[in-house]
């Protein structure tokens, strides 16, 4: 049955590589198994991307063998996708040697950004893609595209959504099957969105676009909601809204998965998704990670009638 | 200058009664002076209520009679609107003592929460209602309608449309001038939002209804903008999202000010409040309450290009 909304779940990615607490290959194994137990389908395992720069990202590739392994009869009926990061071709190789299924790659909207987060242009970055998408074709992998820093930058401040809608019809044409529009920081509103999201629309469409964003400023819940009624059906978002923001220590971090799960399921969509495990998980999480994890769902109390 | 958007401040009253942390007359006389140099113009100031039973509520006399005192020339342009909480006969007559220009009433929605929050049915606090409607009546007060519990109740679980549009009608009936929708325990998401305003909607209009949300499971946000899109232009809120539930220690409170103010002020919407301000005004009141408080916003990165 598939279901009416897919989520994406980021948090053993754009999550766990924002804390400052590094869970250890166990932990992160327990963290996929009780992901998949509550029924998440989606899963951006870690990512191949050297150690030093991101230590939290240590052992993906480990990791990324074992819970296939372990999974692989619903890898191969397709109830489960598993996907990893790679920023460049020594990663895409690293990545085809695991046996992974899915890559996500990654350009900035804003050269600022791109120039202080990976070091090239936003050109450079789309010519590193070629040889990724070549490994990618040959070896039969899905590519899924992600554009960071769409609606506000660190050090541009406000983005042009045209210069986001060129990047991704780019992304799009390069072979991705879906490029996921980042709110990186966290400062879109849900008008900024719907302007962005209305023409992406009118050029290529919603069809393979995903919304991912940040809850930094609270506004992410309904973020999602006007993506949702302008033809989004495809999230990003982190279990408990794990992660954060190298800026910025207290920030929040991605949305929360079970803060979309409970809106969605309150508009009576299939996300397969059982809130209760979510819950179990976001306080499992907590511990592991050391601190009360964003979630204003996770912190609620249960209360008796909640059917969650 | 009219707002688009009348943002009722009730960090004073529900907020603070839900908090630990007891401010002195002092710390609440500057709250309401940094909110109304934020440009807050309507504030509820404080309940005339036994301190017995509500000890954060006590010195509302002589709280509002400073600040009205102070702020008259604003309040005689009608720039600055100030009201206060009632429950009975006994508190109308402080409220009128005390020279205030506006009370609220409140009613449950549900016969559990009503006995439980004010120790009566819903029937006898419609009895009660009508010795306070005759006081403000005689003494030119006008009234505001509180009906809580109008989603979820912790004792009864959801609660029924037709029930809550039926004491909007009644509460109306009454002569109060505008009826606060109010997610009491903050379990409400978007659709179900959407449900009952419909319904609200087409048997009295929105014109005289403000919605009243808790962010206990972070859907507070989200539902102010759907009820936006339905046609709701008053909003109720908590500076920094102060408060909590009295069922969870740790449970968020109301929506937060400055969340509210972040959305509609990104739509190009005028709330004549000053983003900054409340900003500012979080961090002191944090210190004031002893803890961070719970608005995303408060506690973002506050980026050299955010025009707040």
């Amino acid at each position: 049955m598939k279901p009416d909304i897919q989520i994406v779940e980021v948090g053993m990615r754009d999550g766990l590589q924002n804390e400052k607490q590094i869970l250890d290959l166990q932990t992160k194994k327990e963290f996929a198994d009780r992901l998949i137990s509550a029924g998440v389908q989606r899963i951006e395992v870690g990512a191949f991307v050297h150690p030093k720069w991101v230590p939290a990202m240590a052992g993906s590739q480990e990791l990324i063998q074992s819970v296939q392994k372990k999974y692989q009869q619903a890898l191969d009926k397709k109830k489960l996708f598993l996907s990893a990061l790679v920023p460049n071709e020594k990663g895409m190789m690293d990545a085809v040697e695991s046996g992974i299924r899915e890559v996500a790659i990654f350009a900035s909207s804003t050269e600022a950004f791109s120039q202080r987060n990976i070091n090239c242009s936003i050109e450079e970055s789309f010519q590193r893609f070629l040889p990724v998408m070549k490994l990618a074709k040959k070896h039969k992998l899905k590519v899924r595209g992600y554009l960071s820093t769409c609606f506000g930058c660190p050090f541009e401040g406000q983005v042009d959504p045209d210069q986001v809608v060129s990047l991704t019809e780019r992304m799009l044409k390069l072979g991705v099957y879906q490029v996921s529009i980042g709110d990186t920081i966290g400062v879109a509103q849900p008008h900024q969105v719907q302007i962005l999201l209305k023409k992406i629309k009118r050029k290529v469409g919603l069809e393979k676009i995903a919304c991912h964003f940040h809850d930094t400023r609270g506004m992410a819940v309904a973020n999602a909601l006007v993506s949702y009624q302008l033809g989004v059906r495809t999230f990003d978002s982190s279990l408990g809204g794990l992660g954060g923001c190298p800026y910025a220590p207290a920030a929040t971090g991605n949305v929360a998965t079970e803060d979309l799960v409970y809106m969605f399921q309150g508009m009576g969509l299939k996300t397969g998704i059982d809130l209760n495990g979510l819950f179990q998980l976001n306080h499992w999480l907590g511990e592991k990670i050391g601190r009360t994890l964003p979630s204003r769902l996770g912190q609620a109390p249960c209360l008796p009638y909640l059917v969650l």
